[in-house]
């Protein structure tokens, strides 16, 4: 069987940078709900990165209902027996779209790591549920994630903190408010620890749909692309904890909206190239 | 004849990235110094980037005064009148070497912009002056000047602001506090608007001696190169002002101290193949 990439993974995945528009345009959440493919779908807010969940939830809740969000529910769990409550769990069953606060990853990933809540998130999305999340709600999404790192200058040994992500999508590292913070030297240091991943720097307001092994970008921000897969000189693995990295041919690429990234070719795809791709997808469908 | 590159060029050039430290090790600063050949240079510190000129000056008068400078001479030029004098021209033409603080590097053009001062500087260095700037003293050095432009996202047309330095250094422009401030993105703006020239993206307390075709990295911090020679999609001249900027293939280099770039070849020098090369260099002098 020929299937197209986007149909062997289930629902929509997508990563926004934090500080998406939620009250004049909604360009990203309006596209987010759009890709449940419902008229009036019923959200799920998880609200548990964020310290302040009932102020998320509200402004959330108003946002995804001027959208013509059916029903919007306040997943608040809190803790790991929350994590495994059957009113909560439900709620995630009755979602057609689960949306990630942010906040810490670490309470993400805390809370959620190998609960019924998160087997439910990931059995629903099989099943077509849209995964969207922002901020911390996009950094756990890959199978490794980052958590922290100074800004200033991460290209230093042990500089950026790492543990395991959610991995809703493999091959990619994703960081947030990448442009705002001035994260490229935490992606940097990623991808001479390890070059295999492409890293995903998104900036705010900007966003990312993973489609099967096609990235689509949307959004009025940047969404900058670190390719680590042709380094060369790097003395990583000569320093100690602290010390400068020093790494060579780091490729990247600037992304708008429209534009997208072939993962398994390793290449850009124009605004053009992306629809032509999308028309393919749409006749695999039907 | 078949002379090397450090000899067609005069005194040396660095170029430091601000925050450089003038309290303790002095590393940068014993570096600059040692450039000179002497062994008691005279310095001669060009304030006029600064609005607190007369602190400035104390600070580096007290770090070159404890790294063994002969005199370090406070060549404090306001306006465009001073850099006409001859107190201060004459203490251009005594000094060994002229070290450029930081500041605004829009004071620095606009005040010796086209005067005395700057012929005589370009002269003394074509006699073997060694020029040292940091931050505005850094940035004035390529021929085209970066002078602003937001860090939170410089990716948008026309965002970085751009003018035209001294141009003591061909081929590449300069940014300063980059990683410190993130800057990245307005490198690879100025790369998108023309891929010719390198940027040279300098980290706090690090630096870069530009020895002629050799630019060789030495410092505590990162440098950070971003070569767009080979980028391939950019949208940038169907935008209008202010709208993001999309650019692929933008290659980046982060370097640090002992490492090298070679700008003819286009290539990163390890540091035992940057040894080499200095030997080359001595045999050629004596």
């Amino acid at each position: 069987m020929n299937m197209p990439a986007k149909l062997r993974t289930g629902g929509a995945l997508v990563a926004i940078g934090g500080a998406e528009d939620k009250a004049s345009d909604y360009r990203i959440l309006r596209h987010v709900l759009a890709l449940s493919g419902k008229e009036a779908p019923v959200v799920g807010v998880i609200t548990t990165a964020s310290s302040i969940p009932a102020d998320v939830f509200q402004s959330y809740k108003d946002a995804f209902g001027a959208l013509g969000a059916a029903e919007v529910l306040d997943i608040h769990i809190r803790d790991r027996a929350h994590a495994e409550s059957d009113a909560f769990v439900d709620m995630i069953r009755r979602a057609d779209v689960v949306f990630l606060s942010g906040g810490d990853q670490m309470r993400l990933t805390n809370v959620l790591g190998a609960s019924t809540a998160l087997d439910v998130l990931r059995s629903r999305r099989a099943e077509g549920t849209v995964i969207a999340g922002t901020s911390a709600g996009a950094a756990c999404q890959s199978r490794t994630m980052v958590y922290g790192g100074p800004a200033d200058d991460a290209l230093r040994k042990g500089a950026v903190k790492m543990s395991a992500g959610f991995g809703f999508v493999e091959d990619v590292i994703i960081d947030t408010h990448f442009l705002e913070r001035g994260r490229f030297s935490r992606l940097m240091e990623v991808g001479a620890t390890n070059p295999e991943y492409l890293g995903v720097g998104l900036g705010e307001d900007a966003a990312v749909h993973f489609d099967g092994s096609i990235l689509r970008v949307f959004g009025p921000g940047h969404v900058i692309l670190v390719d680590s897969s042709e380094i060369g000189e790097s003395n990583v693995f000569d320093l100690a904890d602290g010390e400068p990295v020093a790494v060579s041919d780091v490729k990247m690429h600037a992304l708008v909206d429209g534009y997208g990234y072939d993962l398994k070719e390793g290449r850009v795809l124009r605004p053009d190239e992306l629809k032509a791709i999308g028309l393919e997808h749409k006749v695999a469908y039907t």
